[in-house]
């Protein structure tokens, strides 16, 4: 396998684009070479197998989305209370608008786990350890309710983000801010 | 357009088992013409083009999604509490498994939306109306709650069910049941 890690992640930032743009069945490694704007034949050097190249773009994914630092560490400077958690997915949902090719692909990746046991069993991984740590971060960070808060927050804002993305004008495109307001105080115990 | 209402049935019926096969890249006339096992040509008889069979596709999978009235007729004799809430939303879960194309297919369409514009109106259409009957229905009928509940309610079991129809192995196989009453509970009032 070819080694140059910066075009490692262009080819990966290709997929997520082909994903986003024409779905699972569009992915080829023709079509992320076409893609990155590299010769033919590229990311079959890269990547061991189609496969291979679903499970490093689902990670990519996951990096890409992750939190920044600096802004995280601003935020947890507040009282561990709901309003802290409300800026929290604010910052999620900020980060998901600026990278909305990113969280299509991903959603791309769940209905192709569907058809490929292999991709399944690689994404069920990936998502699980992420709500894990998810959980572990917000009880350790010492934030309002248990793990029971945790996952029900994150599967209402799971829906949140399918709508929005998709359809955002079944909740109304200036709904959003309010509505996330709405599932943390329906879902994160008071002080 | 040809009018055999039996056969535009079983085409449209063939149009969500492409979907949820081969994704909406997939779709075309010949691939539901194949799956529906009738000439090649058969399905540009009725359907004006790509766009009115997607829309129908969507329209016949919320039909065929609809609840039984004689098992929602029985769920109502009970008060109108969480536990009720509760059973209705087993009963949504239940249909849903039994239909797992129907869902999955809707999954396809939402992302299709995000690719073409005709598709995001019309389907915006029928989901924003599914919606505000299901919050009719749920104020209408006395359930426990406000309309925030219901689209808190609405947006969390949609994330439940695209991780339970995609990863089931994320949340765990046998957590469904459980996580329903959850989600119930941490959204719905008390008595």
């Amino acid at each position: 396998m070819a080694q140059n890690p910066a075009r490692r992640v262009a080819l990966t930032d290709a997929a997520v684009d082909v994903l986003a743009e024409q779905g699972a069945r569009g992915l080829t490694f023709r079509a992320v070479d076409v893609r990155a704007g590299v010769p033919i034949g590229t990311a079959s050097n890269y990547f061991a197998g189609r496969d291979a190249l679903l499970d490093q773009t689902a990670r990519h994914i996951h990096h890409r989305l992750t939190p920044d630092p600096v802004i995280i560490g601003e935020l947890l400077r507040a009282p561990r209370d709901r309003a802290l958690v409300t800026a929290l997915m604010h910052d999620l949902v900020r980060r998901i608008d600026a990278d909305r090719a990113g969280y299509l692909a991903l959603l791309e990746l769940r209905l192709e786990a569907t058809r490929r046991p292999e991709i399944r069993a690689l994404l069920t991984t990936t998502i699980r350890e992420q709500l894990e740590a998810n959980i572990a971060y917000h009880l350790d960070e010492g934030l309002p309710g248990d793990r029971e808060t945790v996952v029900t927050l994150y599967l209402a804002m799971t829906g949140l983000l399918v709508e929005h993305l998709t359809l955002p004008g079944v909740l109304g495109p200036d709904a959003l801010p309010a509505l996330v307001g709405t599932l943390v105080a329906r879902t994160v115990p008071g002080a």
